[in-house]
């Protein structure tokens, strides 16, 4: 299994804060004999009467030493695991966890920009001091 | 600038084999004030009335010590490089350069490739002894 993210607590607890339900940690993902490990599988409850909504939940703290080698590795994981999420489970959507800062520096400018307008990435911003959710975009 | 693939010479000399003019060694693509660094960039005049017909390799080795993982970095520096080529020189067609080995073990197994198909990723396929190229795919 591979090591955790170093915002992986702290993005479960911004999940939970926000009213979902940890219920994969780490959320396995099987396709022709291989094993994926997406961050965190979580549900919401929509009503009483409906389903509950499903996400996944890759966290990436872009903390290495070149922005761009960590945003290409960050794209190759979320595709990879949404590929195979629509052969597996197509109704559970998959979300990168970013904190505010990754935000503003990566996926504000143009070049994080573009890519995460080309490739249709969910994001979820999070505020790691208080532990919480900042934004679902879009 | 990053270190160079096992087969960066390898790939070379099979496409100068092929008739290819090696244009770049490597390419770099600038976009939003981030270089990134394809391996190789080639050229072949198709016909001496036409324009020449420009192409971006990336050459990966798979020889990491997981299949999955080495998968995903060698799709997230694709869809990078394709994301950025689409804006700033769209003529130019990205391949991915792999081993023969490497098509057979990852790319002809269900888990590669639905990631293959999924994203439309060109393969040039290469036998690394001969240093030629077998297969372009599709």
């Amino acid at each position: 299994m591979p090591a955790k993210d170093i915002y992986h607590n702290t993005a479960k607890n911004a999940l939970i804060k926000d009213g979902w339900q940890i219920t994969n940690d780490p959320l396995i993902l099987e396709y022709g004999g291989k094993d994926l490990f997406v961050d965190l599988g979580a549900e919401k409850l929509i009503s009483a009467e409906k389903d509950s909504e499903k996400i996944a939940v890759e966290i990436k703290s872009f903390i290495g030493t070149s922005q761009v080698n960590d945003l290409e590795k960050a794209v190759g994981q979320y595709i990879v695991y949404r590929n195979i999420l629509e052969e597996v489970e197509k109704e559970r959507i998959l979300y990168l966890a970013i904190t505010k800062k990754s935000f503003k520096d990566i996926f504000s400018e143009a070049f994080g920009n573009l890519i995460l307008t080309k490739n249709k990435i969910l994001l979820i911003v999070i505020d790691p001091q208080k532990q919480e959710i900042l934004q679902w975009i879009p």
